[in-house]
């Protein structure tokens, strides 16, 4: 299934199938880099970031070198000297008469739909302010294909700030395309999925509660978000609460012997570190799965290499 | 024709015969990329930006990464710990122990040429203050060379700021220097050509105007530059005068059909929108041009892949 | 001898013997670079530097890109979004699901051995805090060995900044390992080498003078370092001392005809320049074997090429 030129600037610009394609492909990577190494000899990525993102930058920047590409960009916004006074057309249109395909982050939401129409060769989406987040949803489903086998007939909780996280807005989404998904959203009333994200999984079985721990049993992927006590009006009330969003040994001992930890990371306190060790933890593997993805991808988008 | 060891610090650093060959080679290199991609392999050009020039950052490094060499360097004043305390000198010298060649930007005018003697590799500018950017230079004629197939019996009016413009000083010596070029400048009279670039050029026909409108249709190549509002003493005169110097599809109307409309880049709002999609706005090409004659400038620097 | 998956946090995690190694190798590497322009394809190195130190990182990344290996990384504070309220060990689990060994500079004392006990990757200390900085003791070894053929029955005289210098009091630990060494500490009272070291190097003979020019004539190796005024408190005294300590031609003259001169650079005024002719002047072609040395580690702690 070929995706040559195409742009991806939200998930659902790719079909389930092309997904698929996609997140295959990832697989076949990970059973063997070594076989890619050369595949994307004399092809160029641009990394525009006009905010800081090191996680992120370093998985496109990782990404294409274990391809054999090479990288050209900046990374933060003391570097805006390319858009000096200049439209970011004219910046995306420059910068595609150097390169092949281009990953950009930007702080304004919107501004990725905007570069991509201007934009003559592939162009991905790297986050656009509050907007999304794309090769992140990809990263998760990867993750859960690998880990699971599948990606249809499960359970999915994800627990924390459920109101504010572009990373569960997105995977929800894409999760609700396919059969007999369940959702269990775990978050305190302040911090509840949003009514739009539920309008647009509708026709989906999902609960919501306020309990990790009444839940926990429940599922077979459990995506951990971080609290932040800057969300909450009440501060007592974030005191009484926080604890009950962290992740411990002891409610893993309440969770399915398959059952997933994930988390998009970087993790602060909601996970404790003695969770680390437990095999079901796979937040760390997921940063590799986020590699391997966009590997996919921008051969994918490139086509090359299969 | 060799140029390999050579510095590049100005222009005229370089023979009307050297700068052909060079533009020779950067013509071959865009007709199939693909045949150079491996020519610089363990090769290493050093990038230091002590001033941050995102744009021409990126062209030097798409043109190396394109010849499969390697890149090291700094983008930013921050990067300054290079040189706390060392001189420029013992920085190059350093510097030039690790690579094959090194690509510096300065924000002090005669930089390059203090730099360019302590250097035992090749050397070149990219820019250094209100000096000299032989590179620009060298763009600006393969972009003309490419498109019109020759330097030659060539009218090439620049507009706009050609007092402070960098750029279109060093165009109109580079220029001066092939047969029967003829020259018309159009700027108000507070940015008019200085006196030391019009000595620089005795002996070749020029005129000088105020009007893009009445200029437009005799000329073969017009090279734009922005008129920015600083530089007016007199702001009223500044508001009654700038829509003049702004190219849009009306004034394109009374150009020749095929003369070429060039612009350093960024451009601000002195060539409308619009106009972008005149095939005579060759602009954006130029940027590619850019790179390519980077490779060549290299690629003859090093001596290799010919 | 193989080093295969080691860390590097401080030069005496390797015995004399590893450390033999790497040099050999490094030798073997300057004497014809070319063989190992491909030897680290399709490997990444993280250059992680949580402080600037540009001349360290270049060296590094030079180094990587000389054996045909890929970088990804970042070089300042600025870029420390990688662990906005995350862990040390969780940014470097994180890092090393997608590279193959990192080097990393941190501002702390101790934060090298804390971050390589996370790391389940060959880890480099690049420099953390006041504490170690193993690879510029490797490039001052590789420097003595290829220059003088050999490390034992060498006289090192040490001069300048003793009290607060990384470098040296390093070097000194490290030399006290070879046969026959003996070391000439040069230094005014306030900035004499500390007890610690002096223990450290027990049993190893060693003479402390305040004057460079009586010693200058009875030592193999002069290492010099920078004295700083802010050191003294007594600034009359500075005025007094400080050109005392500045390495010229005439005290040049009173050395040994092949005595070598080393500097860890940068220099500032304590070497003057007109000494950089002086064919004992070694300090410039000390970076490059610090590049060299910096390849044989990489090599050598990945286990490729050989």
């Amino acid at each position: 299934m070929t995706l040559v030129g195409r742009h991806l600037v939200q998930p659902a610009d790719f079909s389930v199938e092309e997904i698929e394609s996609v997140l295959d492909l990832g697989l076949r990577i990970k059973e063997d880099p070594s076989k890619y190494i050369r595949v994307a000899e004399g092809k160029l990525l641009a990394t525009l970031f006009y905010e800081p993102s090191t996680r992120t930058r370093l998985s496109f920047e990782a990404a294409m070198n274990r391809l054999g590409g090479r990288i050209i960009g900046f990374s933060d916004p003391g570097a805006s000297s390319v858009s000096k006074g200049e439209s970011l057309e004219d910046t995306i249109t420059t910068v595609s008469n150097y390169v092949d395909v281009i990953a950009m982050r930007h702080p304004i939401s919107g501004a990725a739909i905007q570069a991509s129409k201007a934009c003559k060769i592939p162009f991905i989406n790297a986050g656009d302010g509050k907007n999304q987040h794309p090769t992140q949803t990809l990263t998760d489903l990867l993750t859960i294909k690998a880990c699971r086998g599948q990606l249809n007939n499960l359970t999915i909780a994800m627990c924390g700030d459920l109101k504010y996280g572009r990373t569960v807005h997105s995977l929800a989404k894409a999760m609700s395309r396919y059969t007999d998904t369940k959702f269990i959203f775990i978050a305190p009333d302040e911090l509840k999925m949003p009514e739009e994200v539920l309008n647009d999984i509708e026709g989906i079985n999902y609960e919501q509660t306020a309990s990790l721990e009444e839940a926990i049993g429940k599922c077979d992927i459990l995506y951990m978000t971080r609290v932040q006590r800057e969300r909450f009006e009440d501060k007592a009330q974030y005191e009484r609460l926080k604890d009950t969003y962290i992740l411990d040994v002891e409610k893993m001992s309440k969770a399915k012997e398959n059952m997933l930890v994930l988390h998009p990371l970087p993790r602060v306190n909601e996970i404790a570190v003695e969770v680390d060790q437990d095999p079901r933890a796979k937040y760390f593997e997921q940063a590799q799965y986020g590699m391997y993805v966009r590997m996919a991808l921008i051969m994918k988008l490139l086509g090359i290499g299969e």
